[in-house]
């Protein structure tokens, strides 16, 4: 016998549960991103290799998978060029399509390309699968799908907080309760870099304040000072190793501790007005946290920057973040495009409700009533009935074949649908229905209505 | 500045209204397919270069898009082998992995690797892209999505009544009257085949016979004479020139003409059981039509075989088909699973419901209410009101900027909102709204309450 198939690392199957349970969460951040008046579009799963190269550094472009050119694709490369063996230069004659590595850049191409017919500021949301060739391992994925909701050409900073209410509505519409979504801004960053007058230690030095509360202001010192920050520096920013209490307490700091920098308090007036709306507008389920060590996608965000954490006690880390970006739309030419984003991280999120039983009450796609088959004039008995039912919209089907009254049970248990229907002669004469719940076991007789009414 | 970016051709962007259009198809089928008893499984983008190739005959391998390996993925490749240029032959060493080339391969694929955890007859639906490296052409495109229902695991004849059914009741939904679903099935075929003793002519036989409408029976005759068919062999069959009337009718014919293959004759008994079922059910706007010369995909289906065309008067052919194949995973060791199938056209059926003015009532993504921003007090007590607008699934938003009124009305217009909300002082002092309906131009001051009512 032929070998069991299987498929690429780092890539899946999904079985009928897991589809719905994804599609439960597709959907969920879909109606979310719809009321808050975004709408959906889609891009080619594969772009022209040159709008992907070089906009994700040396190591997206290693990560980023490339398509083969069709036909005879080595003939018209020279001969030296292949004996040369130099896989990078040789790619680039051999493959000029390559499969999307994020959203983002797919998005930007698409409103340069399009800029003509959209209408701004523009509200895009877009899910679909991205490909990257990392190492696989638990939880990243070769094949993974991003949830992106975006807006170009508004540098308002009501979307800011809109976006924060957007990540709360769809966290408790999911139920996942008591998510803090952290925000930070890129000028508060500046800002500190202004201060401790080290542009190029910003990372060294946010690294090393996160784990405050691991090592202890000892420790932080001694990495910033191992990482070349200046002492004078540390001391000069020492407000960060006590910062803490409410977003006002953390904001006050700020505003003495950056007082010197322009751009730093900039910083903090955006984020006064961000954070004081969202305090006044409420938030259902989550808690907004003012976080000076969030600093992802750093060389790209010029403003809000977010992460959202799952709850205490999930050991997930980030399950959405986003930002602004001021120019995203420049690689392809479009300038002074502001944009703002978030993503949310479809398969955390999907770990984390799995180990919260968040799920449990996800319809999964089975039938609720399967129809026994007896023999041709029982199904086809049986088969009027099931119209009833479809057009009622009841998902119910008849066991194909006339196998043993056990075996179709056991069909029905296997897939644990909880109806069954039985008609042999006595039901087709008296024009009705024997009906079997699979949980309790109880038979009843019953008339076509009836039968509708219970399985409904 | 940069020259506009563009996508690969054979490829899409899809707009929002397009993603809506596209997307009230899918979820109509998915919902019948789901009705039906059918559960949705998703497999990888990419599989196995060798869980594909070979399985769709030469022409199909060569439109398998193939990719490349990731890294120096030329080192390890016999310089002897380089230097010979045999692009087919040093694929096969500088990739392993393959796009998806239609959803049927995967399937099986899918069913033998996890027949163990599946449930037989297993019914599953699929709704995912597809990739061919063809000529792109009108229609025509190298991404686009299949939705396929099969059933593995049983032979029963009631499933093919089943996707009859499914068939209507699909179209029927999306409004588009007056399908046909032709029905033939493969034993009919083989019946002919022994009739005009030459296996080998099958094909020439329908192509020929199939133009009956066109040429006439002295045109056909013509054509099959130059295909080689004997005089002889035309007359046997002749009754297949005046095939017509009713189903019922038709199948009295061939009962007649194939009374000496018996393979001909199970092939009448299933199609007569098939139709029988069918006129007793009845359907809800299709017409079912047996159809001898239906022979797609004719080297891979071994009973029945389905094909729909759209109504009357639109110029479009085949908006689905499928049919009954005996040894699908055979290809992957696993042998003895009959299965059966039908595919959608979603790009067919988009055009033609397009053309019958078929997506008029579909719900764009567009914002219902929009929220003009005067100011940050204005946008404020505006933000309040959304929140209760969003809570109940209103679609709307705040224009992010406090713009002239002229341009945000401007927005609303562009994007076809229907209403829009003006706050100023006066509202906020009396702690109520104004309602501007954008299609009558008039304005209403309201509560929360009746904004609430009328934009729901």
């Amino acid at each position: 016998m032929a070998q069991k198939p299987s498929i690429p690392k780092g890539t899946r199957d999904f079985s009928p549960t897991e589809v719905a349970k994804r599609n439960y969460i597709f959907s969920t951040i879909k109606q979310v991103f719809e009321v808050y008046g975004f709408q959906p579009i889609e891009t080619p799963s594969f772009e022209k290799s040159e709008t992907l190269m070089g906009k994700y550094g040396e190591e997206g472009d290693r990560l980023i998978f490339k398509i083969l050119n069709s036909g005879d694709y080595l003939k018209k490369v020279d001969d030296d060029l292949i004996a040369s063996k130099d896989s990078l230069k040789v790619t680039t004659k051999i493959s000029e399509k390559a499969l999307r590595y994020d959203l983002t850049v797919p998005f930007a191409r698409y409103v340069v390309q399009h800029q003509n017919e959209l209408v701004f500021p523009f509200k895009r949301y877009q899910m679909q699968p991205v490909w990257r060739a990392d190492r696989p391992q638990k939880g990243r994925f070769r094949e993974f799908y991003q949830c992106d909701a975006d807006v170009v050409g508004s540098q308002s900073l009501w979307q800011e907080v809109e976006f924060v209410q957007l990540y709360d509505a769809v966290f408790s519409k999911l139920k996942l309760i008591g998510t803090t979504i952290k925000l930070n801004n890129r000028k508060i960053l500046a800002g500190i870099t202004e201060i401790i007058g080290a542009k190029d230690k910003l990372i060294d030095f946010t690294v090393a304040l996160d784990k405050l509360d691991k090592i202890g202001a000892e420790g932080v010192t001694k990495e910033m000072l191992s990482k070349g920050i200046s002492e004078e520096a540390i001391h000069k920013v020492q407000p960060l190793f006590q910062f803490n209490g409410s977003n006002q307490d953390k904001l006050n700091q700020l505003q003495n501790l950056l007082e010197a920098s322009e751009e730093g308090m900039q910083g903090v007036e955006d984020l006064r007005f961000v954070i004081a709306n969202i305090e006044s507008l409420g938030l259902q389920s989550a808690t907004l946290e003012l976080d000076v060590t969030l600093a992802r996608g750093l060389n790209y965000y010029t403003g809000a920057i977010y992460e959202v954490i799952a709850p205490e006690g999930v050991k997930m880390g980030s399950i959405g973040g986003g930002g602004r970006y001021d120019d995203l739309t420049g690689i392809f030419g479009l300038h002074d495009m502001s944009g703002v984003g978030i993503s949310f991280g479809l398969d955390r999120i999907y770990l984390v409700l799995e180990e919260l039983h968040l799920f449990d009450e996800v319809a999964l796609p089975k039938p609720k009533v399967l129809f026994i088959n007896f023999g041709e004039l029982e199904a086809a008995y049986c088969m009027k009935a099931l119209i009833g039912l479809r057009n009622k919209g009841i998902k119910s089907e008849l066991y194909p074949d006339s196998s043993k009254m056990k075996k179709q049970l056991n069909y029905a248990n296997k897939r644990k649908i909880p109806f069954v229907v039985i008609v042999g002669e006595n039901e087709i004469n008296n024009g009705n229905y024997t009906l079997k719940n699979m949980q309790t076991g109880k038979q009843k007789v019953c008339t076509l209505e009836e039968l509708l009414k219970i399985t409904a």
